[in-house]
Parts: structure tokens; C-alpha cells; sequence
């Protein structure tokens, strides 16, 4: 059954013991939004706690002063997840009496869907914590602009509407640590990453006329850096920031053999047609495939499949 | 004399031809501010011209449709622009008129000045451009756009206010394309820009404890990348970017000797602060400088100042 703002936050009124579920490998909105709702709801006095999977270090400042209630049994209240099988581990431990969440694909699985197409869930959990009557501290807020800063990329994507500008806006005033947050965001990166990055842009090869770039990432360059696989994520769109491509692919070594394949494309190109052929899938601007070859005969498939594509 | 946004509206109402001086090196936001003022003194029926240096290709879309009318004396207005100095080969041919800016150390050369300490002087402009009464089009709304973008790091940095967002947020409501100019200005790297970053993150050396780095872009580094000064803009904060950099510095050799510094920093370093020791000037957190001396001497000379402020 599909709620109202309003609605969300008398459910949640009613209720004293709420157990909080975030999507797998989390990002910034699910955890914002977890976070700044279990903050919320400790002001008004109730049990709570937000469960989830490993959280990237990154994200210790948005829940290193809390600590949680032991709660067995409560209203579960899912945040960001679009279907059931993105909360990982946590999936079918909990009847998802909640849900709210920003993805137009949102499989209405749970009894009662909050559902807002906005660039970030956080936008919404920033109504409901406002029509619960809590008074926003800078830690809520902080977590919240962390939610639509990283969904947003930072107010760069075509997702952030007048509204999400506005909603910032007011973040800041009520204390958000703007700049301190897009700093560890997108304006930090460790040692090893930096000499991770400067292998990989060296090793960046075109074909098909310059309209398709591959980065190449091998087990070697792991040792050398000493960065590893969770380092990689902002490797994928470097490929694509070079003027005229239009397809650009990471291919990066597993340690047991094989590799994986992160595509990048802009309009003109399909990534997720592109990693199907391989068995792998994806959203039309960015997919992912995987290979039982190296990486040398991997690229040489990419290739061929780019040139079909381009054609 | 200072003035007010409403004086400054007033002054510009009574003359009928208007020079719009931008500083040398533009950038996005002197750019913004001149191509914006120029279509809304069109739009009141006035004759205007923008004076600049070369502007990079990238901004062309700022003002490809526009043709500008000869005058040879006028109303002149400098946007941006904090001392005469920086008008470059414009320098000493105009008597200022009027000057609107956001930079804390304007040196009050203008004989009126509106002065804003906001993130982006396009913020002024855009109040002024109202106060004219003025109907702001999608061409306006995306050059003021491109200017507070550009000046933020995307909303990025702490200069960043709500009414910095505020603004974005109405621009974006009167049709700047927010998406398309940020790709532009943040996503797209030409093949010569590319090669030359390549080159500036294999010429990074750490000082003070890695606190430090400095990136050194020769004559010879754009002879091989056929890339040129006017493409070393995002250059700079690249080095800041290194977890535990305080101050990255980025040195690039001029063609008939010396060579020209640009600072960032986080707040814990005063970057105008160390600009100024040589003679140069800028933010607190983003500031340049010039050198006769070569680049391994600047250098020299810039990480001796280092260790005095890191003290």
C-alpha cells in the first residue's frame, strides 16, 4: 500500500521498537538516510537500530558516537532498497512491514511503500523527520546531505532537481558539514589509490577510431600500489571523461584467474547490451561483466562487441 | 566608492554603451558574469562588447551565438576581476568604470564598486541583472549557472552557501542546463588534456612530511602532449586531492622563462597568505603567483614557505 510523508510518520509514532534495514555494500543515501532516521527516532524516545553489511570506512562519521538497541523483534523499516534481494545477508531474516525509497523499479514488497522519485531517498527521510516534529540536529543533517551529495555526485547528474538544491540549502543552515563531507567524498584519495590511478591512466589503450577506451588492472599493479579490488570503484568512469569516447571500459584481474569488465557509455551506447553479450548486465549508462580468461583475450572480446555496436 | 546592488543597476540603466573587461586566463566565472551582463544589456536595447584573453574552447557555448558591437569608448565594467593586473593585455587601455566582484582583496581600483564576498561574483551579477528587471532567459540562467558551478567545484568547497544553492536552484527553474554544463566543465577531458595530466601526476613530488605536493608542467610537457597553458586549469587541485596534502601547488613554466604558481589548500593553510609572500594574491583556500626565476627555483622558494606556515 502506497503512503503519504504524513502517513510514514504517524506509522512510525505508533511504534517504540524499529529495526532499520540498509541495502547491501551501502552507499551514502541508504546510510544516510538509516542513520539520520535511527537519530530521529531516538529523540522521540524509542528503541532502535539499523542493521547492515559492511560499511565503507569512509562513512565512520556518520554513526561513530551512536550505539544501538538490542531489539529482537520491531517495526522493520527498509530505506533505499528497491527489491528485497539487494539487502544481502539481511534478506528474508525480516516481514518488511516499511519501505522508503526513491527508485522508480521499487518492487512494492513491503506492507506499507513510501516511494518518491527524487535524486536521493534522503530527500524524503528529510520530510518524514520534519513531519515526526523532531528538531534537526547538524549530525541529522549531516547524514542527509551525505545521502544527496553522493547520489547526486556532488549536484553534478541530471537527477538533481531545484528541489534537491533547495533541500541542501537547508541542510547547511540547520549545520551539515557540507564541505567537510564532499571532501572525504570526492576530493580525497589515499596514497595507494593515487599510485593505483596513475598505473591504470597509464595503461589505458584506445581502438575502434579513439571512440573506446580500456583500462587495465592487474594483479601486479595491486602489489605494486598497495591498493586492492575496494579501491577500484572510480576507476570505471575515468575511461569515459576522455573527449570522444564513448564506450569506456576497466578490466580488472581477479587473483584466482578471470577478470571483470566495468563499462561505462554515454547515450549513444548501451552498456548493459554490451555486458549481456557476455553474460553480465547492468543500467544503460554504466554495466559490469565477467570473464574466465585473462585480461588480454578479454579486451580483444570487448573490442569486437564494441565494433558491432559502433557500427 | 562602494555601492549597492541597486546603485550598481541604476548606473548601468543610464549609459548606452557598455565595455565588459573579464580577467586574463578566464575562467567560468569571469566568463559567466561578462557573456551574461552582455545578453542582458541586449535585451535593454544597449550597445556592449565583452573584451577577454583567448578563452578555452570548452566555454564556447557561452556566447557562440553572440555578436558584439564596436565601441571605442564607453561605460567599462570589469566582472571578477580583483586588481587591474589581472586583465592581462587589457591592462592600462581603459579607464575602469565599475567594478563587480567577490574577491575579498579587491583593491578598490574601480571608481564604483560592488563588492560580495559570495562563492561566485555570478551570484551578484545575477542580483543585479534582476534588479535591471530584466527577464532572465535559459542563455542567461546557464552562463550565471556555469560561473557559480565552476567557482564551487560544483557546490564542492566551503564557499559554497545556501544562497549559493538557492541560486543554482532558481537558475536551473529558468532553464540553465545544469546537467550538460557540468558534464563539460567536470566530466570531459580532451586527448591533449589528458596526455598532459598524465605527464603533471608523473612530475608529483611530496615535501614537509607529504604534507605538501607540488606538480611541475614544463614548455616541453606541452610540446609532447600538444596541450597549452590555457588547458592547465583543473591541473591545480589535483594534488590537494592526496589524503594527508595540505598545500598542492601546481608550477607552470612560462615561454620566455619564469613561471606562474597556482596554490590550494585546506583551512588549516592560508593560500592567499602564501601567495602574497611573492607577490601574488587570491582566496583563502585558492591563491597564484609569479616567479622569474625557473620552476626548480620556485619551487625551492615555495616549499621554504611551506615549512614556515606548517610550523
Amino acid at each position: 500500500m502506497k503512503i503519504s510523508v504524513k502517513q510514514c510518520a504517524e506509522l512510525l509514532s505508533k511504534h517504540s521498537d524499529i529495526i532499520i534495514l540498509t541495502h547491501a555494500h551501502p552507499d551514502g543515501d541508504t546510510l544516510g538516510c538509516g542513520f539520520a532516521l535511527f537519530r530521529a527516532l531516538k529523540k522521540l524516545g524509542k528503541r532502535a537500530v539499523v542493521l547492515n553489511d559492511d560499511i565503507p570506512e569512509k562513512y565512520e562519521y556518520l554513526y561513530k558516537d551512536l550505539s544501538f538497541d538490542s531489539i529482537e523483534s520491531g517495526f522493520v523499516v527498509a530505506v533505499d532498497v528497491a527489491t528485497p534481494n539487494l539487502l544481502g545477508e539481511l534478506e528474508g531474516k525480516y516481514h518488511i512491514n516499511m519501505c522508503i525509497d526513491h527508485h522508480a523499479t521499487n518492487t512494492h514488497y513491503a506492507d506499507y511503500l513510501l516511494l518518491e522519485e527524487t535524486a536521493a531517498a534522503c530527500e524524503t527521510i528529510y520530510k518524514v523527520i520534519k513531519e515526526l516534529g523532531v528538531q534537526i540536529d547538524k549530525d541529522i543533517a549531516g547524514a542527509l546531505y551525505t545521502g544527496i551529495s553522493t547520489d547526486t555526485g556532488c549536484f553534478r547528474y541530471a537527477s538533481t532537481t531545484p528541489q534537491t538544491l533547495r533541500t541542501a540549502a537547508e541542510l547547511l543552515e540547520l549545520g551539515a558539514p557540507g564541505a567537510f563531507i564532499n571532501r572525504l567524498m570526492f576530493e580525497t584519495k589515499t596514497k595507494t589509490y593515487a599510485r593505483l590511478e596513475k598505473m591504470a591512466i597509464d595503461s589505458m589503450k584506445f581502438y575502434c577510431g579513439e571512440r573506446v577506451a580500456i583500462i587495465t588492472v592487474t594483479q601486479e599493479m595491486y602489489k605494486l600500489s598497495g591498493s586492492g579490488e575496494q579501491e577500484t570503484e572510480p576507476l570505471a568512469p575515468l575511461t569515459r571523461q576522455i573527449e570522444g569516447v564513448e564506450i569506456g571500459i576497466s578490466l580488472r584481474e581477479k587473483p584466482c584467474g578471470g577478470c571483470k569488465a566495468s563499462i561505462r557509455t554515454f547515450e549513444s551506447v548501451n552498456a548493459a547490451q554490451l555486458a549481456a553479450a557476455f553474460g553480465g548486465g547492468g543500467h544503460p549508462q554504466a554495466a559490469a561483466c565477467r570473464f574466465d580468461c585473462g585480461v588480454k583475450q578479454a579486451a580483444e572480446l570487448l573490442v569486437a562487441k564494441c565494433e558491432e555496436l559502433l557500427k
